[in-house]
Parts: C-alpha cells; structure tokens; sequence
C-alpha cells in the first residue's frame, strides 16, 4: 500500500507517516519483498497501475535532446515494489568522511552495491557524464560503482524518469522512488558494474585561475539557466513525486562563485554593536544551542520568470517553474543565538534589522548579504534558522556548506548561504542584493526608470502554484477519458494552502484538486503543498486543453488571472495562474 | 496648513500629528482663528482649493433621488478654517448620562451651541427625519438643537457632501469636516435654530412586539441594504475624507436584532474548562487588566458584493464598497483574560479554538457566535481586543455595546458584537455564521452544492481596494487635464499596503498612488491606508476613462484582474482590481 499511498497521494495519516519516516530513517534500509503479481493486483485495485503512470508522463528533460529517448521505467528497472519509503543520503562536500567497507559475504546485496571493487577500472565524473546517450553508451553511478545500462535501457523502451539520471548519479532517483531499494533490484545493477567511480576527484582537472574553480559537482538531471554562477533547476515532473527535494536534485541559485570554507578555523560572528559580538565554532553551535528542524520551502523570487517573458521581455535568468524545491533543514534558531549576544526583545527601535553576510564574494571583495525585519528574526513562531543541515546531511557545497540562515516563508534570496555573519542593525543590508535587486516595480516601469530607493525589498513570497505534469505542449490519449494533472502551491509567512483549483478549459469550469501538505498545519506552514487532480476530458476539447491552476491560502490570498497586472521589468514573483497547452489525440 | 493637510493628505509626520490629535482630543475645542483670505492664500498654493475639492466631487448620495440635490459646500456653510482636526463625540446609547448646562454668556458661541433653549419647540427624531429636501424644508440637528436650513442651503447651491445630513445630524460631518469648528460657524448655525432636539426618545414611538423595537436612531446618510436586521453602509466618498470613519458613519452589519444589555447586573464569562470560570463587571474588566488601543478597520466578508453580483448573480446583501470603517478601539487584551481564566500558550492541543457568543439572538434564542484559532487569540502580537470604546466614547448600540471583541485583519464577521461569553474549546464555533456562511467555494459551485463542512471559516482578509472617488459614471471636465481619484486599500493579519496602482485606460499604464497610512509600521498593520492619484487624463481618452485600481500588501499579494477566478455563489471577499467608468466632457 505504500507503493500506492506514495504515487496517488492519500491524504493525512498515511501522509504524515510518510514523512515521518523520512525524518526517523537515515539510511537505506532491507525491506519486506513483495511479489509482482501483489504489486499488479493493488495497482490495478486503484484503477491505474504506477508503471501506466510512468508511461503516461512526459518527462521535461534536463536537455533537449533527452526527451525522445525515455526508455526504461523507473518502476521497470526494479519490477517490484516495497514497503518503506527511505531517505537518500547525499553526498556532501561537507560529509564527514565515508567509512568505506570491504565487500563481503556477510552484507546484503543492497549493502554490496556499490562498494569499490578491486581491479575494476577507475572513472571520473567528466568520463561518465560523457555517456548519457544510446550511441555513447548509458552509463550510471552508485555510490563508488560505474555501471554501463545501455542494454537494459534499450531492452525496456517506454517513458520513463530514469533516463534524467544518464551520466550521473542514480542516488537522487532511488530517494524519490524507494521502489528499487530492494536486494533484487541491487542484485541486477551489479550485473551492469564497469568500474569504480572517483567522486574524490572532483575538482581536480579545473582551472584553478577560474575563480568558479571551486564549484562542486552537480547532477546532470538539473536544467542550467547560467553556469557562471551556477543556476539550475529539476525538471518540474520530478518536484512532485516526493515532498521532500532530494539535496542532488534542489534547485541551485549561486549569486557568485560557490566559496571554500576552512573548516578547522570557521566561526560564526554574531554581533550585536553595543552589546556582544560572539565567535562560535561549528561544534559550540551545536553544543550550546537547542536544535531545531522544519520543513521548509525554498523558492527563487524569479521562479516562472521565462513564463512572464512570454508576456513582455524581461532581464534576469530565465527561470522556468522548478526554482522552488523542499528540504528538511536543522540548525539552531536564529532567535536563540541573538539572545545569546544580548539582543532583547525591547530592542526593535534600535536594532530595527538582522543582517547576513556569506562567504561568496564578488570581484571587489564584497560578500554577497541580506537583512530581515527584527520581527522575524525575534519572532519566536517565525522559525528562522541558522541550519547546518539539508535533509539529515550536512549541506551541501552549492546549498550554503557549512551554515544557511533559513528563513522560511521568504524569498530565497533572504536565505544567506555560507552564512558567517551576523548583525543586528538600525539599517537593511547595504549589499547589492538588498538594496538593488529583488524589488519590484509597477508594470509601466521600464528600464532606465528603475528607481530601488522607492521600492522595498521583497521579503515574504505571495501565494504561488504551478503545473508540474502533464508537461506542456504534450499530448493525452482521449480514450483515457481523463487527464491527472499534478503541481505544488506554496504561500509566504506561514501561511497554508486552502484549496487549488484546477481547469481544462482555461478557467470556466474549475475542479478542486486533492492536496497533500504532509499533515502541515494552516498557520506556520513553511513547505509546499503538492496537489493532485483526475479531470474527465471535456467531450468538446476541440483537440486541445488549456489546463490551468490558481491557489488559495489561508488568509485567501489568490493568484492574479494574467500577467497585466504583475509583469514587472525584473521578471521578479511571477504568480499568475500557471496554464499550460495539452493536445487531445486518438491513440492506436 | 491642517486644512490642506487634510484635504491633500501629505504623508509622514503630518499625518501622524494628525492622528495623535485625534487620539487626545476628546471633545470639541477653540481654536485660532484664520482668516477667509489665509486659507483662500494657501488652497491656491496649492494649486487646488478645498472649495473646488467639492465642488468637482460627486458623492455618492444614500438616497437616489439625493444626489441632484448637492446645495451648500461643507467649507461655505462655514466659509473659515482653523488649525486643529477635533474629535466626533459620539451620542452613545451606552453612553453614562450627559451633564446639562444651561447657556450663560461665559460661555463661548461653540460651547453654547446645540444646548436646550427653554420655550422652543421639541422636535423626535421622526419628525426632523421628514425634513431632508428643498420642498420639505432642510432641517438638520447639532446636540440638543434642530435646525432648518432650508434659505441657507439655496442660498448656497453647488455640490458639497453636507446634503447628506438633511433630516440628520450634523455632527459626524463636523468630525470629518472639522473646520466648522468655530465660533463664527456656530454663530451662523445658531441664526437658524428652530427648536429643541429631544434625542431621549429614540424608540419611544417603536412597535414593541416587534423584535427589532430596540434598534437605535441611524444617521440619514448610511445606505441601507436592509432594515430589519439592519445593514447598511456610508458612501464611500465620505470614506476617504477622514483616516478615522466617525461612529455614526461606520457601516453597520448586523444579523439579527440589536439586543438590549442589562448594563447593571452584565459580567462578562470568560470560561477555560477543567480550569477557571471567570465572571467580569465591567468595572473589573477596566480597573483590572492593562487598557490597549488599536486603530483597526473593520471590513464585512461580503464587501463589494454587488459588483461580484453584476459579474453572476450571487446571494448575500447587496453592499457596495462602503462595508468597511476605521476606528480607534480601546480595551483589554483576550489574551490577558484568557490568561488570568487559566489558559497557557502550552494549551494549544487541547483548546484549539477561542469562541465566542454574543448578546443577539434568533428566534430559536440561538445566539451570534464565531471563534478564532488558539494561536491568534494567544499571540502577543495579535492584538485581540475586548473593546470597550470606540474612538473614545462607550461603543455604541449598534456597534456592540458594551463589549465587542476586535479581530484586527480578519473578516467582521468574526468581531463579535455584545460579547458576554468567551470559551476555550477544542471545537469551532457552532454557530450558524462559523459553520454554514461566510466559507468561499470555488466558482464552479453552485446553490444545491454547498457542502460547507469541506470549506474553513473564513479568518484572515486577503489583500482589497477601491476608487471612492470619483463616482462610477461620473464626468469629468476634459479642461481639468487631470483627474483626482481617491479610495482605500487593506490586508489582512496587520499586512500593510506596499503600493496602490492605479490606472485610467484600463490597466494599460499605471500610475504610483500617494498613500496615507498614518505612520503604520509594515507589520502589525491593523488599519487601512487611503491614497490620492493625480492622474493626467490622456489625449486619446474617446469620451470617457476606464479607471481600476489595485493594491500590493507587505507580502507581495496581489488582487485577481477579474471576478473569474474567485466568483463564488456567496458573493465573499470580492477583492478583483476595482473598475469605475468616469465620462469625459468639455464644460461650457
């Protein structure tokens, strides 16, 4: 049943127990095997089999070529289900260092995969990432494995997600389908096994004078709107597929060059002038503060922006609407450290601004930084963060290794990486990101009559939602009857998603999707909420759907109808109803 | 300079200054004295004169047959002005008794003013309600005076909002016009005293089998969407005259008859089961607990329904954009009583919900109720409130007297009025207007399909504005070359308002609007901000201006383009860009 519970989303209990595990288990686990024939028989139980699921679903490949050659699904790959839903461990650059086992006959085949093996030649990542085609080969990674699953691939033709993990890394996939986490599955990979792979070697081959040279590894499944810095995004059909982002798979927005941090001298600065500035290593946060983990939803002011370009052109990276991901964060409240330095809660006149600096620089040496209201930072229900955690691992290099201020319910851009200092202020942040950026203007502003000093800097995120499959310009066989339409909705502050509702027709009749917020409250929301709705094909579809979506939060803030009213010259919190094109063809 | 302040309403310090005098003067004083040539001297400096304010300003009359009637400016019937802006002091039902003086020449022309004079006629409230048209004659009262104005008003034609007193008082007028104020004025008002107001026996003529025998006296200019319960709302164009909507003014939203409180024995119950049952005179609660005051707006669910009804026909009264009103509440803090009743803020699990029941009942005897969620009535930064004032005098009959709770930045229909129970419970209210109304659906649902069990109660406001002036089908000289318009904008849970866009070709270019928002921080924003475009009109008008406006709040909230997406068939929380149509003529 979980199986099911996972692809359809029930709601409630069986929702929370999901997450819950996924916040308890924090490493691969053996499971229960299940027959086939029992996985058929529940599928079929609910009208719609996983693999149909898989092979009705186009996928928005991370390249452009990728999307004919969806081969293999991920349910085929593995042919048979589970029962627990375990959580990916990442690899980070700031992991403590692997315990690396010798194989033996005393571990599972799950525990075996991927294990270096003696004799086998030695890949990098360049060398395997260069192998994501059927005429190169498709090769794999698994933990220290290299695997070359050209036949298998091409032995299952049909859609599949898997593909986006050609040249890279299959780790991201199997946290978002725990299906193949079964000895069987790891049995068949290490079949395909051709070497081992040298993830120690990173950055070796780079040019150090590249001040981009320190930039770690990433997943070929991202979509790259910029290299330099580094902006990329997932494919929005996987967003949906698990509440939780898989750390390989979050978006990346990198204002600058990702930073190396000295870790045995790293400190936090947390300076209230006036009163106390404190130092605090890594382990004196750790030790000395209470930890604190939440569910949040990180999104980029300029999520959706190439869609606000289609309406009038606009200056910034061309977003598509996978610039919002969710992670599971912890760290030490932001609140607790204030105090800590002697910041009182009768301070805000004084003090009316918490700034952040991170350790990213541009050419002249100044650090990328934010500030936020005292009230947030003070507010002990606004749940800021400073968090040394993503998803039960140490973060990531590209997602703030080794602190992030998390300010949930915020634009992204407020959510400091490589965050090592703190200030309490009578004034914002100076930094070009505060005062110049991420502010919006009226539609009639156009360039030239951009004046920031009238604008104040977006903090909290309006109520957002988007379409994330069917994908668009796809298409839908009309004997399937209907269409399963799935997305995320997401509102800043803390504020819960009422209902979504959802259109085929471009907004005359509108059909309330079913919603899946992981047992969130409605106040203090701070994760998306991932809907999901079945709508018949209208029998005047005139061979096509205009399918849109518009969500309601809890104070019932609703999305605007179009752009009109929005558009603004920086591209910045596009939150017009997402609609998308779907042809209605007869299949044969 | 106040004068123009008022009627310009500059930001910043000045309207601050404003609102502190509001807040610490309580009844009318003498003021300095400015001569005609002064004011005439600083109305064109600033390009417009007060004068021409009004006489270029339709209003929106409560009668139909009112508005071809606009005689006498506010500003001629005085024709001086004076320093200082006064407060309205309310003639409560509530109100403890009003000590008599009788006129004796140490007193000045203002404080003598509407005092009883012995041998003149007594008029009721009847009789001077019959006297509001040139034909019937003009009468008007002012305290313990009646008026007929009658010569004064020909004498004075032009349009001017004080025609909206006849058969009424003057003073909610006075308080949002105060440069009347003087002694000159009340000179010339006393010229035309006709007799003695006996504003004692407002419902000594009513039909005591009826339930409604005990509503009070309502001023003229309200318009009524329904007597009986009574309803009925200001023209928006006195709105925006004043930060501060006078009591008398205020819109009234009443579901079931007025009750009456028996003020000797009333306690408030403020009941926590299984801890304390607490039992408050009045006296208690005001000598007891730590007194706050809030300027908050209060707005109905269903404001602006009408214009949701010209889109599809929905059910509900039919308000237009005047279900909304600004005061100053003063009182105790819930939580302070929940606190002292018991409560704690680890009591969440258990008393989920705050309800609350009010002295009015149906037919059965089931009584108004609502209630809030836990975390609003506990959060010190809320500001719920038990009011016992409303801008400074006892709240009145209409308003919820004695007590009204204050919801600041949710729908009033939450505010409950004649509050005498409070409960901590682990339900919602049961009341029909928390269970069965005010909900939303989505705009596919129609009568037959409301299940209101799949709806929450409606809490927090989105974010809403409207043009109050100039009126929807007005003119507008093409020689003016520009346009003033003026209206309200509001979020709610305290989210102040951004930006006001406002355009006249229909959203194809939009203009910044000027905004008033007396000194609000941008969080904890608990009451509206006006605002004033000056927008020129464009060459290619064609003979008319298709003018919408739209707010942005705190949290980048937006309001839908159309009704389209948020029609529902209750008609609530009409919130689209508000659209008015203005002619554009070529004066003789």
């Amino acid at each position: 049943m979980a199986l099911l519970t996972l692809s359809r989303f029930a709601l409630g209990s069986s929702v929370s127990r999901l997450t819950k595990q996924l916040v308890t288990v924090t490493r691969p686990v053996a499971v229960a095997r299940v027959s086939t024939s029992n996985v058929q028989r529940e599928s079929s139980t609910s009208g719609r089999s996983h693999s149909q699921n898989f092979s009705s679903t186009d996928v928005d490949g991370a390249g452009g070529t990728r999307s004919r050659f969806f081969v293999g699904g991920a349910l085929l790959l593995g042919g048979i289900g589970l029962t627990a839903y375990t959580k990916f461990v990442n690899n980070s650059e700031c992991a403590t260092a692997k315990t690396t086992k010798s194989a033996g006959d005393s571990l599972s085949a799950a525990e075996k995969a991927g294990l270096p093996i003696k004799g086998l030649p030695e890949y990098s990542q360049e060398e395997v990432a260069k192998h994501k085609t059927p005429d190169k080969g498709i090769w794999m990674t698994y933990k220290n494995g290299v695997y070359d699953v050209t036949s298998f691939m091409k032995a299952h033709p049909g859609g599949g997600k898997i593909w986006l993990a050609a040249g890279g890394s299959l780790e991201p996939f199997w946290a978002l389908y725990a299906v193949h986490k079964s000895d069987e599955v790891f049995e068949i990979l290490e079949e395909y096994r051709i070497g081992n792979y040298q993830d120690a070697d990173k950055i070796k081959h780079k040019d150090l004078s590249d001040p981009f040279a320190n930039d770690p590894y990433r997943h070929p499944a991202l979509r790259v709107n910029s290299e330099k810095p580094f902006n990329a995004e997932p494919p929005p059909s996987l967003l949906v597929d698990s509440f939780v982002t898989p750390n390989e798979l979050f978006f990346v927005r990198n204002h600058l060059p990702v930073p190396q941090c000295d870790m045995q001298n790293f400190k936090l600065r947390v300076e209230v002038p006036g009163k106390k500035t404190i130092n605090l290593s890594m382990d004196n946060l750790k030790k000395n503060f209470k930890e604190h983990t939440i569910m949040a939803t990180m999104q980029c002011a300029g999520n959706r922006r190439s869609q606000m370009s289609g309406y009038k052109t606009v200056k910034g990276l061309s977003w598509r609407y996978g610039a919002i991901s969710t992670a599971e964060w912890t760290g030490v409240k932001l609140r607790d450290l204030l105090l800590q330095a002697g910041l009182t809660e009768e301070d805000e006149a004084k003090f009316a601004h918490i700034q952040f600096e991170g350790l990213d620089k541009d050419a002249s040496g100044g650090h990328y930084g934010s500030s936020i209201p005292f009230s947030v930072a003070m507010n002990p229900f606004r749940d800021v963060l400073v968090a040394y955690k993503m998803n039960g691992t140490d973060i990531p290099a590209d997602h703030g290794c080794p602190l992030r201020v998390i300010i949930p319910g915020n634009i992204g851009a407020r959510s400091v990486k490589w965050l090592y200092k703190i200030v309490a202020s009578d004034q914002e942040s100076p930094s070009h990101w505060q005062q110049n950026d991420y502010k919006s203007f009226n539609p009639s502003v156009d360039f030239g009559q951009l004046d920031y000093k009238t604008a104040p800097a977006i903090q909290e995120y309006p109520v957002q939602s988007a379409i994330c499959t069917p994908r668009d310009g796809s298409k839908v066989d009309v004997d399937e009857e209907k269409v399963t339409i799935k997305g995320y909705a997401w509102s800043g502050g803390g504020r819960g998603i009422l209902r979504v509702d959802v259109s085929v027709d471009g907004g005359k009749e509108w059909h309330v999707a079913e919603l899946q917020d992981a047992g969130q409250k409605i106040s203090r929301v701070w994760a998306w909420t991932l809907w999901e709705a079945e709508i018949p094909i209208p029998k005047d579809h005139g061979g096509k759907l205009d399918i849109c979506c518009k969500a309601i939060d809890s104070s019932h803030n609703v999305q605007p109808d179009t752009m009109k009213g929005i558009w603004n010259v920086r591209g910045l919190l596009n939150t017009a109803w997402h609609r998308i094109h779907v042809g209605v063809v007869q299949e044969e």
